[in-house]
């Protein structure tokens, strides 16, 4: 049994999540969300939405998945976006170089290490193939890029690449956006949906796939302007763990017990400290540090960690992890199973992009990837203008005479002094010399008459720089998942219990009637819930304890029974997942008390207290 | 100006949706959703979500978009999905071969012509090219396949492609899902999610893409039992457009005047008199009709339109679409223009798809596509069953005797008769004949004690139908958007405004504060409604009539505006969007009538009599 296998065996048993297309013997890194986990889902990215962009004031947009090639010439990942791919010569499987060199105790990180790099520790160590134990020794490593390749439009088409992230959709639109920001920085915008990576062996069910869905945010402001809102977050712990903290020792090792013990601190101070160069990052550290908390991951299983330079993607100047602890430990039933091993994933990537991809994206295309940036006063700037003598430069120059005027307007502003005359003008003998189409011309410069204009500037144009947390939603859910997972004993039973928060439970309420007089009466109760847009399940079905069972695995919150006493008294229990406890209420409060306890706006106990 | 134009021109100016990727030239068929028209989007799908899924007590699936090929070959996609497609030898553009042809006026209907009587045709009736006028006689049609192919996997990987239906990710998927419904029809799974299809002239706007929202449901039944609860859509009229008013005259022609005027009538009628066959079929008629009208589809710019035998899908028996009447007419501004002509697109497509997927997936995999159908009494029935002398048969045909014993079985069930022997074997002369490996072997009878023994049979396994209700939610959009766009004037100056139902609107509130010392308290506002999950705009900028017509473009229903007397009464004056008329609330109460106005609860009206 793995470590992973409770919770694999839990996700297919009740509909969370499972590989897809098993009746065609399944096709590796993809899996279907079954009916718990796509609700699961949906209200993870909600919440994400509400946190992100509702409360932050940014906006939502919904750019195509499907992304014409010029766009990742310009952002580098048709180049860079690629990982270390080893074939056996025996049994035909790939593998990731990198992995099989780390996997072999060679080296901790070898990500980054280049193909030839990897191709010498393979053969150095003597790795094997893991699949049949085949030498992989003078295999070549050769870079494989993880963007699937499609081809749009008829006949042909055009080479088009399933986008890998979806922050390319959203920074290609930056010259629409940036109007409907009325051209003000900061602001920011949003995408959840799905991207694609080819990864050469996915793995742990969700965690690593094909396709995934990502909540990203590009954080557009201006470097020398608008500060973060920090205060707003100053005093959220953050568990950081900074670059100095991975040294590897000369084996390239890492010393566990030591340098990776993370910084306890908070936003603000890490901010103060310099622990986190970028305040915008330090911010949405804040931000992602308390929704994940919110949205069930355990603080205590959760820490930033800072990427190394040789980790950093191409695009990123600093960029900090959220990663989460996601091994299953013991459980009641095999308690003297030995604890496994700590396991970290990466939940986000909070990302300095600077102005790397605007940059790239106005050199690439012809639209304008700026914003005009006022200035606090206008300010008084001197141009030389040029107003030359066109009845000399005319007959001289023909048709040319245009870039003779174009070259010495040119002059004029990066050389103004080429045009001041020995004892100004008194001998006329002075020229100043341009070039037009490669050959060189020598221009009296009595002919050109260059003033100097005093001007009044607004502004300037700056192109915005760019934050970016970037979630995994699939990992955000794994790890919610496992870190929700519980086993305990109710009256001497052993029970699975996933106590998510009521915010992102899938199923809000499950309604049970237990004698037969009580099935219209608790349709009618399922039916009201459902009209209010609230998911309600309904089970008559096995004795009331397995009904239980069936909801505390898919983390159901509340459960309301209509029993023996229900046709007299109109009233139903609700039970609480956690406690198991159960107070009686009336049945017609049974719709707005779930959405109050949904909501935090009561809570268990207090009911059991009024 | 085209008839869309002012419905595109809104669209990229407030931020709806936009052509993707224009820093690049631009990607044919690709749209992508701004700021509102995300925001719009995403409640539309929700308020499906609630009608379809919730409601219904249905469930919600995510699958992925990448699926491999096998799927597509057992569902018929591979062959089956495809658009006659036309090159022009002069510019090589490319053409839909059949939407030439009906542009010119051959003949009505042209989608289902093969690509023989397509060349025909274009030579027949001299079509050129619409892009360069050049002859197009003589050139090819070709079947081509709309599906947009990647490979998944290192390497060469293994082929895949992108679904053009959400559908296919849940089908195949039934012998997981029927577990989660714990094996009882009927029972209904959705998706929501991207869909392709490589469009070879997409157009207009959002309607005709290469990549799409869709939003699908599969209604998995038992044909012989279960019924759906007509009852609850019995008096929902619909406008329906049978095939037999859709009879073209000798020529292709279809007489408009008279023979596509629809039947007006409703869900209960419709399948008493037979119009709709499949009463699963009329119940979502029904469904679809009260929901469209909800999210602002006029009901006087919908009807449902059967298909034709030669138009229906591959997989459909029968179908009906929704189709929504979406040209632009006069507007104030232009009155004198001439009312365009009608214009119907497909809003959604829903189809009685049988067990045509389930049975091919079933043929084409190793899984079980079926449910147990419990009879009503369990049913005494009578199985021959084979017990052969091994003793013979297993020296004779050695390492075969169990194939032969699997013939002899086949052949008791299919023909017991053949082991009755003349005489009853008295003679021990009679043989019967199996074949195995191809082989005919003959094998005495006397070998063979057959008997036929009474079993009680509980039930029997049934492959479910399926109905769809399949949405396209970007046309969706589209003709909410249409038919919501209306001009009027305010106190003599022109506005645009979209009157979208208040669920919908992707800007619940928008903040205005009047002055400067209101900015604040405005701010505040802002910042409780956005922490109760409401999205509020705050627009400080430019007249306050410049304000209202921003909110009044993109649907805002309620304005809230704090003025002079803001600071001394702490009210502040909502604004109505349709009739702009104003009623003067406590600032406190703001965020509660916000909610309560965007839920249907209370009534602008009823705030004024107040």
């Amino acid at each position: 049994m793995t470590a992973d296998e409770p919770v694999a065996d839990l996700a297919k048993r009740r509909g969370l999540f499972f590989p897809a297309d098993e009746a065609y013997g399944g096709a590796a890194g993809f899996y279907a969300y079954g009916p718990r986990g796509a609700d699961l889902k949906r209200r993870i990215e909600e919440s994400w939405r509400r946190r992100f962009v509702v409360r932050e004031g940014h906006e939502l947009v919904d750019s195509p998945t499907v992304i014409p090639e010029p766009v990742f010439e310009a952002s580098g990942h048709l180049d860079g976006f690629d990982d270390a791919l080893i074939a056996c010569p025996e049994c035909d499987a790939h593998h990731r170089a990198d992995h099989l060199v780390e996997d072999a105790g060679v080296v901790a990180d070898a990500e980054d290490l280049r193909p030839a790099a990897l191709e010498d520790l393979v053969a150095e160590h003597d790795v094997r193939c893991p699949t049949c134990g085949e030498r992989l020794a003078g295999q070549p490593v050769e870079a494989f890029d993880l963007m699937f390749e499609t081809r749009a439009g008829p006949g042909d088409g055009r080479p088009a690449y399933l986008r890998p992230e979806t922050a390319q959709g959203t920074l290609v639109e930056f010259p629409r956006l940036k109007t409907y920001a009325r051209n003000q920085l900061p602001f920011g915008v949003a995408q959840i949906g799905r991207g694609y990576r080819n990864e050469i062996n996915p793995r742990k069910a969700i965690v690593r796939v094909r396709e995934l869905t990502m909540a990203e945010l590009q954080q557009f402001y201006d470097p020398e302007r608008a500060a973060p809102p920090l205060s707003a977050v100053a005093d959220v712990p953050l568990r950081l763990l900074p670059v100095e903290r991975q040294d590897e020792d000369a084996d390239g090792d890492v010393d566990e017990d030591d340098a990776r013990e993370p910084i306890e601190t908070t936003v603000a101070e890490a901010v103060d400290r310099d622990v986190v160069a970028n305040p915008w990052l330090a911010y949405y550290l804040g931000v992602a540090r308390a929704w994940l908390d919110r949205v069930g991951v355990d603080p205590d299983r959760l820490r930033f960690r800072q990427h190394r330079e040789d980790e950093l993607a191409h695009y990123a100047v600093e960029c900090w992890d959220a990663e989460a602890e996601v091994s299953v430990g013991p459980t009641s039933e095999d308690a003297d199973r030995e604890t496994a091993d700590e396991e970290w994933i990466e939940l986000a990537g909070i990302a300095d992009r600077e102005d790397h991809d605007l940059a790239n994206h106005a050199a690439h295309s012809n639209d304008d990837f700026t914003l005009f940036r006022e200035y606090d006063e206008p300010r008084h700037v001197e141009r030389p203008t040029v107003d030359p003598d066109m009845s000399e430069i005319g007959p001289r120059f023909g048709e040319r005479a245009d870039a003779v005027v174009d070259a010495l307007e040119r002059l004029a502003v990066e050389d103004p002094d080429a045009f001041e005359t020995e004892a100004d003008a008194a001998d006329g003998d002075d020229a100043v010399t341009i070039e037009v189409d490669g050959e060189p011309h020598e221009i009296p410069a009595e002919w050109v008459n260059v003033r100097v204009a005093e001007r009044i500037e607004r502004g300037e144009h700056v192109r915005p720089h760019v934050v970016e947390p970037a979630f995994g939603v699939d990992r955000v859910l794994y790890a919610t998942v496992v870190h929700s997972l519980r086993r305990d004993e109710v009256d001497g039973d052993p029970r699975t219990v996933l106590s998510l928060p009521p915010e992102i439970a899938p199923t809000p309420v499950a309604v049970f009637p237990l004698t037969d007089d009580n099935a219209e009466r608790a349709r009618d109760l399922v039916d009201r819930l459902r009209r209010r847009g609230v998911d309600a399940a309904y089970d008559d079905s096995g004795s009331i304890g397995r009904r239980y069972r069936r909801q505390d695995e898919v983390g159901t919150p509340v459960c309301v029974t209509l029993d023996e006493r229900t046709p007299a008294d109109d009233a139903a229990t609700l039970r609480d997942r956690d406690s198991t406890e159960q107070v009686r209420v009336p049945l017609d409060d049974v719709p707005d008390l779930v959405s109050r306890l949904r909501a935090g706006e009561t809570t268990f106990d207090s009911l059991r207290a009024d």
